[in-house]
C-alpha cells in the first residue's frame, strides 16, 4: 500500500516540522495575569495565538454580542505571539478567532487561566468555559484552566505547569467527540497536590444574599453577593478532589439532554 | 395512622384553596408579545408574578451581573399581576426574584415565550433557557417555551395553549429532580401540529459568517451572522420533531459532566 506509507510518512514530517497550533482566550481579559501564564506555558509546546477580550468578562456564561457591532484590534502585548483584542465575549472571541483571525483551524484551543474555581455549577456561569465550550462545538481540542486563587498577583508557576502537562495529553491523546474538559488547581504548592483526579461535576448551588444600598438619590440597588454550598457528598466530585488536594478534570459536554429523564416526561402524555 | 391520614386531608385541601404560585420571566424583555402571552396562559391556572428583564437580553446565555449594581422597579403592565422589571439579565430576574421578590419559593418558573428558536444548541445561547435552567438550580419546576416565529407580531395563541398544557402537566406530575424542560413550538397551524414530541437536544452548530463593515472613521467592525447547520441525522432529536410538525420537549440537566468520556480521559494517568 505505497499510498499510505506515503501518506505516514508526510503526516510525521508534518508533525515534526509544523508544530501544533493552539488558541489561547479568557474571560478575565487579555492584560490579566492568568492568560499571560498560559500563553507562556503553550508557548513551549505550540504555535500560540491569542485572541482574548479587551476588558474583564467575569461570569458572562455562554453570552454572544448580537446587537452591537465587534471590534478586533492586534496588540502587541506577549512577545513572539500575534495576539488580538475583541470588543465582545469570550464566547465571541472565540468564534472570530476561528472564523476572522486564524487561517486554518487550530488543534487546541485554551482558556484561562482562569483567576478563582470554575468548578461545579460555576461552569454555567463561567466566560472562561464557555469559550473552551464554543471551542468544542466547532470541533476543537479544548480545555478550560481555573486557579483557585483570585487575587490579581497570584503566583501562576504551578498552574502553569499543569496546564502544560494537560495540554500535551489532549495533544497526544486527542479527545472523544464533542467533549471538553474543566481543569480546576487549588491553590496549593507544588509538593502538597496529591495528583490529578478525572470527576465529575459536583452538584452544588449558591445560597445569595444581596446587598441592598441606597444610592445618593435614595433608590434601591443591589449587589449580587452569596455563598456557594455544596451538599454534594460524593467522593468522585470536582469539589471533592479540589478539597483533596488534588486538580481536578471534569470531562464536560454540550448535549443537555436529561437521556434519563426522557421515559418520565413521555409518560406525561401517555 | 392517623396522623399521615391528616397530612393528607390538609394538602388537599391548601390545593383547592391554594393556586400555584409562577414566577414568569424572559430574555426578550418585560414589554415583549411572548411574555404577555405566557403571563395570561399561566393566569389561568396559577397566582403569577413576573419579574423580567427591563430590556432585550437575547443570546445573553447563562450571564450574571457581578460588577454593576442591580435596580428593580414595580410596573404596571399586566392587569392583576404583580410585574417588575429588572436591569440585569434573565438569570439575575430569577435570582432576585428568589431572594427579594417573592415571599415564598414558587412552585414554577417559566420563561418565555421566547420569539424565535430555542432548539439544539441554541439552549446554550439563550437567556430564555438559561433563566429556567436556574430556576431549576434552585429546585424550582421549570420550562423554557419558544415560538418559532421572530416577528414582534406574531400571534401567539397556538404556543399559547400548548404553555398552559405542558404547565399543567409538570404541575400535577413533577419533574425528576435536577431536570427542567425546553419547549419549542412550531410556526404552524394548531391543526397542523401533529402532538407533542419529548426527544434529545440536536448536536447541531452555527456556520458563521461575519459580516465586516468600515466605520465612517475608516475603521472595520464586525456583525454576528451565521447559518444553522443541523447534521444529525436522528429522528429522536428536536430539531426533527420541530421539522415535522411537532412540538418538541427536550428534558435538560445542568450536570455537564461527559460521564461516558471519564473512563477514557482517566487512561490519560495510566
Amino acid at each position: 500500500m505505497p499510498h499510505l506509507k506515503h501518506m505516514t510518512i508526510h503526516t510525521k514530517t508534518k508533525s515534526i516540522i509544523n508544530k501544533p497550533l493552539i488558541l489561547v482566550t479568557n474571560d478575565d481579559g487579555i492584560t490579566s495575569t492568568g492568560i499571560k501564564a498560559l500563553v507562556d506555558a503553550m508557548k513551549e509546546i505550540g504555535k500560540v495565538v491569542v485572541v482574548a477580550p479587551d476588558s474583564p468578562q467575569s461570569g458572562m456564561g455562554h453570552a454572544i454580542t448580537l446587537d452591537d457591532p465587534l471590534r478586533i484590534e492586534p496588540v502587541r502585548i506577549f512577545e513572539d505571539v500575534d495576539s488580538y483584542q475583541c470588543s465582545g465575549t469570550p464566547v465571541d472571541c472565540v468564534k472570530l478567532a476561528v472564523n476572522k483571525i486564524l487561517k486554518r483551524k487550530p488543534d487546541l484551543c485554551v482558556s484561562g487561566i482562569n483567576h478563582g474555581s470554575n468548578s461545579s455549577i460555576n461552569i454555567l456561569y463561567s466566560g472562561t468555559m464557555s469559550a473552551a465550550m464554543e471551542a468544542s462545538i466547532e470541533g476543537i481540542k479544548a480545555i478550560g484552566f481555573s486557579y483557585l486563587n483570585y487575587s490579581f498577583d497570584a503566583d501562576f508557576s504551578v498552574p502553569k505547569k499543569f496546564a502544560k502537562q494537560i495540554a500535551s495529553k489532549v495533544l497526544a491523546n486527542g479527545l472523544p467527540t464533542n467533549t471538553l474538559l474543566n481543569v480546576n488547581i487549588p491553590d496549593l504548592n507544588h509538593k502538597h497536590i496529591k495528583g490529578i483526579k478525572v470527576c465529575r461535576q459536583s452538584i452544588a448551588k449558591y445560597e445569595e444574599d444581596y446587598n441592598e444600598r441606597l444610592d445618593p438619590r435614595g433608590r434601591k440597588y443591589y449587589w449580587l453577593t452569596g455563598k456557594f454550598v455544596n451538599n454534594d457528598p460524593g467522593e468522585d466530585t470536582d469539589e471533592w478532589a479540589l478539597k483533596n488536594g488534588f486538580v481536578s478534570v471534569v470531562p464536560v459536554q454540550f448535549d443537555l439532554t436529561a437521556h434519563h429523564a426522557i421515559a418520565r416526561i413521555n409518560s406525561f402524555w401517555k
